[in-house]
């Protein structure tokens, strides 16, 4: 499994803070660091997003895992972030995409709860003081580049200046897929033999995977694109 | 009252976030935004802290402005920063300065939260964007330079790049006061009327200002230093 992974990037390898939501991404993530010889401390956040489902997703990975696993509530973020369609009482229904035209930028944008990735982070820096960890990794990746400016590589150098000067540390701030489309990631987690089954990505938070949300179209896209069997079950396959 | 006030550094006076702790320093900048033609949303911050009493302490300063307020409940990163004095079950006691000499930099060290400058911040920015605020500011100043390195220059400037990479968006992220001393802070306060006694500094949150924690200590002397009648009642004066 070594053979097949990036190598460290020299590192001391050690205690680190993931975030994990319990998608496809930040799980691959948490088993990747735990191949690579991590002790990852794992952050999971309810924000009053409506598929709040994804949260048991993340505990059933930790669980596998045998990791540290921590459930941050900010219940109280939803009526300050509630203009994206993501987020409990939005005016905004989370699109429902019937076809590839459909998938345009202006409707990916309802999707976008603003400066997510920094709140967690920042949070996470908090957190890896306070227990000495000199690492913290998310699982941005190349797939969200357009519409989530909180994943992309710009984002993730300045927000690590602005950790380690405001904390007066090292702390180093880590995509390690950031290059990577979903499908590559993927690829990942199935080299990991990560349980694809125990993860969620629907943003309706329903019974099953919707499979016309974004997030579900992005995911059926991803395992066609990494030639993997899908074990997901979707209301609508398209 | 305008006239003594530095001049608009060229910003669009508009909606803007300010971060309102009830300190004398927050309370200040609150006054001064609205002084200067600003339409302050003030976000106050539940995090477990030992003198959560404050919070009463900016409601009332809100109530005096006629200005949006929103209590952010975080008290689930109490487990997370708990290893800061200020923090409820910490086991490190909040320091009491019986005498200057006490006043060491590792024992001011104590009192920090690890980066929660950064945490509210970042919440502070996805409220932003949610509401179309182009600004946000804190009141960081230069009096806490050496204990606290989310009030200094560097991480405000950083955390500006950080905040517009991740939103991708112009919002400006401003502490007016940060190459003051906290004196001076209290100059421009008392040219506001500011109702000094309406804020509330002590780390202890006891029924009055304990007058020995390194809060209490810095109010005081930024009163006698700023040659400002100090309206607060201390259990001890020293």
């Amino acid at each position: 499994m070594h053979d097949s992974m990036p190598q460290n990037d020299g590192f001391t390898l050690g205690k680190c803070v993931v975030i994990l939501s319990g998608g496809l991404d930040s799980s691959t993530l948490a088993y990747y660091l735990v191949d690579r010889g991590w002790e990852p401390h794992a952050l999971t956040f309810r924000y009053g997003q409506k598929h709040e489902k994804e949260i048991q997703y993340a505990s059933k990975i930790v669980q596998n895992l045998g990791i540290p696993h921590y459930i941050v509530n900010l219940d109280s973020l939803q009526p300050l972030l509630n203009n994206s369609s993501l987020i409990q009482g939005s005016n905004e229904a989370i699109p429902h995409l019937e076809s590839p035209k459909q998938r345009t930028l202006a409707v990916l944008e309802k999707t976008v709860v603003p400066f997510r990735n920094g709140i967690f982070l920042a949070i996470a820096t908090g957190y890896a003081s306070n227990i000495g960890a000199g690492s913290i990794f998310y699982g941005a990746h190349f797939s969200d580049y357009a519409v989530y400016p909180d994943c992309r590589p710009e984002f993730v150098h300045l927000m690590q200046k602005a950790i380690q000067a405001g904390t007066d540390s090292e702390i180093l701030l880590k995509a390690p897929f950031v290059h990577m489309s979903k499908a590559q990631v993927l690829n990942v987690g199935a080299q990991l033999s990560v349980p694809f089954a125990d993860t969620w990505s629907c943003y309706k938070g329903e019974k099953i995977h919707c499979g016309v949300c974004p997030s579900c179209i992005e995911r059926k896209k991803a395992f066609l694109e990494g030639r993997l069997d899908d074990p997901t079950e979707y209301a609508r396959r398209l």
